[in-house]
């Protein structure tokens, strides 16, 4: 084989592993748990998943500053923090809920004099005059990829009845 | 204008920005989410507020010790601490959940030595005899204003039908 | 007294502080909070107990590594992290809730990149093939007993109607 076959091949690889999981490919679990797998979104490539919709609620997991398109890093500081939200945000209206239907937020930023004001920034300008959900923000000693800033989201979604 | 002047405009700018944010003058989301204001609660004054109701659960955003008469920090650790109990407390209280209520509640320390125990003390006379809630505790690099506790916890107050 | 009596005291009042707190024992909240507290379990010795079970869902504290025979840390990193998820599993399935149930988690450690493959390889062994809840995974600073990992899990039990 050659140097470019191998790689050729590689990329391929690495194409069918990061294929999309959609929803439907996901199963109810036992008591009826949905697993959310929207077209657009980021892919989750290990021991996790985007987000679940339970009864009324939709959990979306700690979204980071992923570029759905290449599934890689944002680059900026600013812009990897709104993609962050914007991930967040994609997922929870996959299940009907906007930005404004969120229960809570938690953020986590490795650094709180840096970060904090780039969130605050990026929230206003995604939930405009608001309201804005309750929010607790701590600074930890490190997040996946070493990376600044994640948003973990709780949206209200009741189902039609 | 004298600096009389300019400090009274000065005063009275931060009084109307601090101003209580009314429950009723903030909109449900679209979904139904109830935004959270209540009396004699610490003001809210950046892209975050004090809760939500969304359903039968009720959602405190991280609550430090914040007086709410000064809308400043309380002076003395374990004062402090107990603030932050308090602080979510009331706003508990406001949707019918008492401290009984919590489903869980999740505990950032900047010192798991030294708070830990300040933490504990809180509870013990705050929540009695128990039942105690789920707690999850942890160190965390750094609190907003440099604070040493911050305390987020989930309510349950089934809607009367 | 001598020292052996008070040894002896000492112990006794021990195991009565370490007695297993039975579910019966624990009264609802006001409005119906159900302190969770099954056979098999590790103690809750503090201000806090293992979960909740409020109307659909079910709340465990962060669980960590503890053995519940001995209410004493696994030995052995791998088998720690492992013994951290099934306690939480355990807690969940008295309630009907499997790990498949499982809303969010939430999976505290004290250095990313040496426990966070231990996290993965314990949740492939017990989820299978999945599908894995959604997860943030945070580097803090100190977990108590100077602990490694701990985990925060949300989980979906509808009430039968």
């Amino acid at each position: 084989m050659t140097t470019r076959t191998v790689a050729a091949l590689a990329a391929l690889a690495l194409a069918l592993s990061l294929a999309p999981a959609h929803a439907e490919d996901l199963p109810l679990s036992p008591n009826g748990v949905k697993t959310l797998a929207p077209e657009g979104a980021i892919k989750s490539t290990g021991t996790w998943n985007l987000g679940t919709r339970a009864g009324d609620f939709v959990y979306v997991a700690g979204m980071r500053g992923i570029d759905p398109k290449t599934n890689t890093l944002v680059e900026g500081d600013q812009a990897r923090v709104r993609q962050a939200f914007l991930n967040m945000k994609l997922i929870a209206e996959s299940e009907g809920a906007s930005l404004r239907d969120a229960v809570r937020i938690v953020v986590y930023v490795t650094d709180m004099y840096r970060y904090r004001p780039l969130v605050n920034k990026a929230q206003e300008e995604l939930w405009g005059k608001g309201p804005y959900p309750p929010r607790t923000i701590i600074e930890v000693d490190r997040l996946n990829q070493d990376d600044i800033c994640e948003v973990e989201g709780t949206f209200y979604a009741p189902v039609k009845k």
